[in-house]
């Protein structure tokens, strides 16, 4: 079934129910209010989504009405615990080669960074930043939302604990990421809100482009209307169970918490492009010595959307505007 | 006032009032019936809050009842953020004499992590890690809890906006510490859950030990019965109000998100001890070659505490056994 909150002027919107197609939606007040409830209480209020989302397939949902991701909040608009991964190594390497970085990665543990989660932007708000002299960057990622592990729980417990699974834009800002990243601690100014797609849906919705822990789709990047890339999922080095697995070694993850991916990239980047500015950049300065896509402008307008075998939206699309804070 | 959240087999327990001598403790169910909900509607529950706690120390209030700080979880048993600096630039300057460690901090800018929120730990719950070899550590810490801030306010706006101060302690494990600092994304097996104090006070309580975004009161910490260090909150090198402000350059924090101070250090470290078992080490490496203060045992009790100028508990002591998990 598919899952998206509506902005009500709360902190945590209100929750309803989406058809497969994106075009109705439902409240789900009846069976559970925001989506932070629905997954605190995942067993019990499963059974009433699935019947609503039976229902609006079916085409006879009382109290239906035409479903718009501009009044959509991220799907959670905030939770307790959000960890970026960067699970796809091939994007690390790009950039490790361009700029001369030496990451001291341990072979055989997953890249995690742990993050804010107080306040998510919705997929089609306006997103603001103080200058475009931070160098702000984009990266589209696949992100899961899990129900509560308890500590030391294997990579197959946790993947069974995935309840949701959903696309982010991880906006970054580039010039403070290489000052904090040399400094150790990770991120603060260099990672600002991150914005989830208008719609989170359970792994089944996927079919078989959910295996291995991995979604088996292209993530497709536009900027201003024109293709950016189109990396496949795919090729994570580490399946989100895996990942959760090295999180929940010596901690409880609760209920909510959010895992991302870290920027989609694929070995083939040169043809399928890339879904964020960095590693386009990285590619243009190996292959002619000079960066040319220029990192975010005031104005420029960002789109990230997958698509299934059938070329439906699968999570609709984030769409947003960057703008002067 | 004094508040406290207490166990009630919740996610969020039950918000109550306690007693400045922390003896009694009342109900504040009819004002807000979570700490999280308190922080965010305080304007609008201060009061109420306020003339509970008059009628405790009156000793009038209805439905009275002996506080227990055994039962109370960390004031808020989970949040949307938490952000740990390292405040006390002492600190990491004797870490980096004694392991040759070249952490390049920027002038002027406070070293923050980011950290996850979804699962703190009571005050007297037994402690789990899964093994010694981890060689786990405790960090005794100021902390403050904050009502809407927005993105861009400055110090003296952030600093308005601390609505709760309380202690902590960000329990570390050193052994994952060094290589995750060596990645350069922040920690993640290196620290697990944290572990606040019984009570969180308003400002207003610590009277004169709570200026320029401070508090100027001792960590008492021991280990196992003994003596510990006695390290000072007023050699912060940034105030709360200064880290909250680095923090918004570029996001809006959210009502109920805690930024933590940093294991407290003071430059008189080798005559009021220390409260974290990693600057002891350093400094007995520095002083003899040898390190000789063990890491965490299994069974190892770790207290902290703060007294005021009369000599009465402020925040009541964290007070906890680690154990195997």
């Amino acid at each position: 079934m598919k899952l998206a909150t509506l902005k009500n002027g709360s902190r945590d919107g209100r929750l309803v129910v989406v058809s497969r197609d994106l075009t109705q939606a439902i409240d789900a007040a009846s069976v559970a209010p925001t989506m932070q409830f629905a997954i605190e209480h995942w067993s019990w209020v499963e059974p009433g989504l699935e019947a609503l989302y039976d229902q609006l397939q079916a085409g006879h949902a009382r109290g239906a009405f035409g479903f718009d991701p501009k009044k959509a909040m991220s799907p959670l608009p905030r939770t307790h615990q959000f960890v970026d991964a960067s699970a796809f190594l091939n994007h690390g390497s790009i950039m490790e080669q361009a700029y001369q970085l030496t990451v001291k990665k341990s072979e055989g543990i997953p890249v995690l960074v742990q993050r804010q989660s107080d306040d998510f932007w919705g997929p089609c708000d306006d997103y603001p930043f103080p200058t475009e002299a931070d160098n702000g960057d984009f990266e589209g990622e696949f992100g899961v939302v899990v129900d509560d592990i308890a500590i030391g729980s294997n990579a197959a417990v946790c993947e069974s604990k995935i309840r949701l699974v959903t696309i982010l834009n991880d906006v970054s800002m580039r010039t403070h990421l290489f000052r904090e990243l040399q400094m150790g601690f990770g991120f603060i100014n260099a990672k600002p809100a991150t914005v989830f797609g208008p719609v989170a849906v359970t792994p089944d919705e996927l079919g078989q482009s959910w295996r291995d822990g991995r979604v088996h789709l292209e993530m497709r990047v536009s900027r201003n209307g024109e293709w950016f890339g189109h990396p496949n999922g795919c090729e994570m080095d580490w399946s989100f169970g895996a990942i959760l697995a090295h999180l929940a070694y010596n901690r409880n993850l609760k209920a909510g918490t959010i895992v991302g991916s870290g920027t989609v990239s694929n070995r083939a980047a040169r043809e399928v492009g890339s879904a964020c500015l960095a590693e386009k950049r990285a590619l243009e300065k190996l292959d002619s010595g000079e960066s040319t896509t220029p990192f975010l402008k005031y104005g420029d307008r960002l789109r990230f959307e997958v698509l299934d075998a059938q070329g439906a939206s699968v999570f609709g699309a984030i769409d947003h505007r960057f703008v002067k804070a």
